[in-house]
């Protein structure tokens, strides 16, 4: 049996990860989600193991020290991170893996997972620039030096991505999504 | 704008090429497809530059020479051919094209046009094959020994190819080709 493919999600900051990412269940049942180990007290009805692995500090610095975390980050005083386990236990299991989470991170996994499939979600606006940037060239150098400089950052990171995709419209994006889990499934691997 | 994409598409003989490419027209009405040059007289009903480009052989030799043809091979007294031009033009309108051709042919494409999507359609028995055979081992070397040297020849030229295509339902390849298309537009390219 094959391997499951670790598929990770990201994108910059608003740009819609969470919305994109919950139609995708809908769309896409077989896709399992990764949960993520937090030192946040649990909310109201959500589940240990469903919505978050809850940690006491000391377990998760421990799970840090031992390479169980595939990325971690601190937030507003709370420590969250994608544990190792999960993700490598359900690949084994021959089922895919999505794992929506920020750029920074995004790139964290990837040393830690080269063979992840890495996709970039962007606002439309940045497509339509990098391709008016990158494209016939029909505007002054100083209008698209200002543009460059504005989407510098953002481009930086994309580079480090197999797939950039558009946010324009929900059901797109997923579909866009859905076909890119779909082709690497066909992928001749050396 | 964006150049478009080869995509060929190929495999062994009897796989059903030539249905999926027909099912893939319904469904992607955008796709062109190439018209391939043939020096064989047209058929009642068959127009020059839809069904063929027809030639003579003189005009078929001379396109031979001046590299106009990505492939060609002749194939019961007669010639047939890839021309170069119009797959070219079709790119540079930003319009993806689809090959369909056999196997040594899309190698032959693949050495004057490496940027291309080579897709290789596989039977269904063969895939299962591969599965078997680099999965588990469950079965004795002997049978696995046998079943390689059958597949051999066809798994040795899929290695050449970007992706394998299992045409077990017409529907569901075409949702994998069409997939691939979606996905190769998404790629980051470096």
């Amino acid at each position: 049996m094959a391997k499951g493919l670790l598929i990770v999600l990201s994108g910059p900051s608003g740009v819609g990860k969470g919305t994109v990412c919950s139609a995708l269940r809908q769309k896409m049942p077989g896709l399992t989600y990764s949960v993520s180990a937090t030192t946040r007290l649990p909310r109201q009805g959500e589940e240990h193991g469903v919505n978050y692995f809850f940690k006491s500090k000391d377990q998760f610095l421990s799970m840090i020290e031992n390479d169980q975390l595939l990325e971690h980050a601190e937030y507003v005083g709370n420590y969250y991170g994608t544990p190792r386990d999960f993700v490598e236990e359900t690949l084994e299991k021959g089922q895919d893996i999505i794992l929506e989470i920020e750029v920074q991170g995004a790139l964290k996994v990837k040393e830690k997972f080269p063979e992840g499939i890495f996709i970039f979600l962007t606002p439309p606006s940045l497509e339509e620039l990098k391709d008016r940037i990158t494209g016939r060239g029909t505007e002054t150098q100083a209008t698209i030096d200002h543009r460059m400089s504005v989407a510098v950052d953002e481009i930086n990171l994309l580079k480090h991505y197999d797939y950039a995709v558009v946010n324009d419209e929900i059901d797109l994006a997923c579909k866009r999504i859905e076909s890119i889990i779909i082709a690497e499934h066909c992928k001749v691997r050396s």
